[in-house]
């Protein structure tokens, strides 16, 4: 049950995150798919750092000694990217974070993981690289055969799975569809057994009876409906200023948001640490920190495991379940 | 400096949570604007009842005894309101509770009061009743004259001014204005001393350079940059997801939201209880629990006054300061 664990740009706060999180005991069977140079570099950031252990494919774990880091650095890694300075947009890093996410995927897709932890990486970098994707969520799709996915946030209190996510709020209205809402409800009631699913409204008090705008009425309920007919335990439209309190105080196990900030401003509200980012849909488990590369502070060995460390519990969990 | 509280639908929690409030000592210098029968059969739900001290006026609440709850009845509101079952939308129901609000502004322009604090209306009474305005805030912002009034909800640790409010996503998106944003900064500035405000932006990632939408670029930024150059501590706009979180950990005193939800999400995200609704704008102090009439509780006695007493207290601080 290997977890594969990217590095992320190499010049961000991913590799120091990582190396934390392994000399806090809170990486067991999990692998480093990422630069030996560049591990090297941000576990000597820590106070009480561990030697790399460098293996040839995430099937050697077994032979990592105790105490060490476990790093497989694929083909297509290059060897200087210890040199380039912390927190500055470089195409080779970007480079280097896409071919580490890539050998990632073909790696549980031969079977030697089961799980997928992604360090974060840089838009501008990964652009500057020439790589077609903005993101990691739409690399994965693409690397995993293009199926229908979607982001899920989750802490100790609160799951949103989210309709829409990068757009602007004027496009995000119209991308909500019968057919985007229905399947992002089928996409997570998949995610976990027996979730009692809420689906919150686009408009004010969910519309108030047509009042405040009519999507509640035209797409939300007919999708929410269509759902039930097919045996999810799903609920709503309901107001969306209230759905995610009622959630929390353990009413329904997931939200279902259809726009980026409904959704992200409660997960976000007690705190960025905890924060997990899911991606839901995919063949694998696959999550990720709630946060980017932080390069203000890269390289400074100050950066907090919380969240990557959340999510690699969370992909143990769900890659064991 | 005394306090006016109207008692809001008669059928619904209002008067009980006003009676709960003075028995528990939390309604110093307060006058009910109510049906006195109304108040009489709402304090016969509580365990520990108080007798009703009618008023004249509000002038008279020095000759109120202690320990009893003292109501102005106003000219107008019948006499057999408490004969009307609870929790029924009722047009003579919503005539008096619109007719008590009225009074009471009335009575603060008399100088007879200094605050009001409304307790909860019912929007299908107050139609029934052929009253030309959806609720509280149209009502008060008639009465006083017509100026731009914003609705501000504030709890112990988060206080939020909105740009839009009772429309839908889609018409809110196209009435956040260069002056409707400038507009809401400035009233949010005058509502306390040295306000460090942040503005949030509209699209997801405050619109990530354009990418998402251009909102926080053409109207946004610069209407916050417009309201620093009046003086006012304007910051922005930031992402939305992130925002209130800054807000609540002390970055910033007071955050402008663009939208309904994106403010009331993370003000209700941790129970309503102690939300306070707050109209900013009005020559005088308004607040109001935020939360409804609930009908389907009103009568039992079980109502949770918590919201009310947080509006008492912040009505009694601001018009006292």
């Amino acid at each position: 049950m290997t977890l594969l664990i990217s590095m992320g740009d190499p010049v961000g706060i991913g590799p120091e995150i990582i190396a934390r999180a392994f000399v806090q005991g809170a990486a067991a069977d999990a692998v480093v798919v990422g630069g030996v140079g560049v591990m090297r570099r941000a576990m000597a950031l820590l106070q009480d750092p561990w030697p790399i252990a460098q293996l040839d494919s995430a099937r050697d774990l077994p032979s990592c000694p105790p105490r060490c880091l476990p790093v497989w650095q694929p083909e297509g890694v290059p060897a200087a990217l210890d040199q380039l300075p912390w927190g500055v947009v470089d195409a080779r890093a970007g480079q280097a974070a896409a071919r580490c996410i890539e050998a990632a995927v073909h790696a549980v897709q031969r079977g030697e993981g089961r799980a997928i932890v992604t360090a974060p990486i840089h838009k501008a970098a990964l652009a500057a690289a020439g790589v077609p994707h903005p993101g990691h969520t739409e690399m994965l799709q693409a690397l995993a055969g293009g199926m229908p996915v979607r982001m899920m946030l989750a802490n100790d209190e609160l799951r949103v799975v989210l309709v829409t996510i990068h757009q602007s709020l004027k496009s995000a209205i119209d991308a909500v569809t019968f057919d985007a809402v229905l399947g992002t409800i089928r996409i997570a009631h998949a995610s976990a057994q027996r979730l009692r699913i809420a689906v919150s409204g686009l408009n004010p008090h969910a519309g108030e009876d047509g009042l405040f705008g009519d999507e509640e009425q035209t797409i939300i309920a007919p999708a929410v409906a269509a759902a039930r007919a097919q045996g999810i335990d799903a609920h709503g439209p309901f107001a969306p200023d209230t759905v995610f309190m009622r959630a929390r105080r353990g009413e329904f196990d997931l939200v279902v948001a259809m726009t980026h900030d409904h959704g992200l401003i409660p997960v976000k509200y007690l705190g960025v640490e905890h924060g997990v980012n899911v991606t839901l849909g995919l063949p694998f488990v696959r999550t990720s920190p709630d946060h980017g590369t932080a390069f203000d502070i890269a390289g400074r060995g100050v950066a907090d495991a919380s969240s990557l460390i959340a999510a690699i519990g969370w992909a143990q969990a769900a890659a064991g379940a």
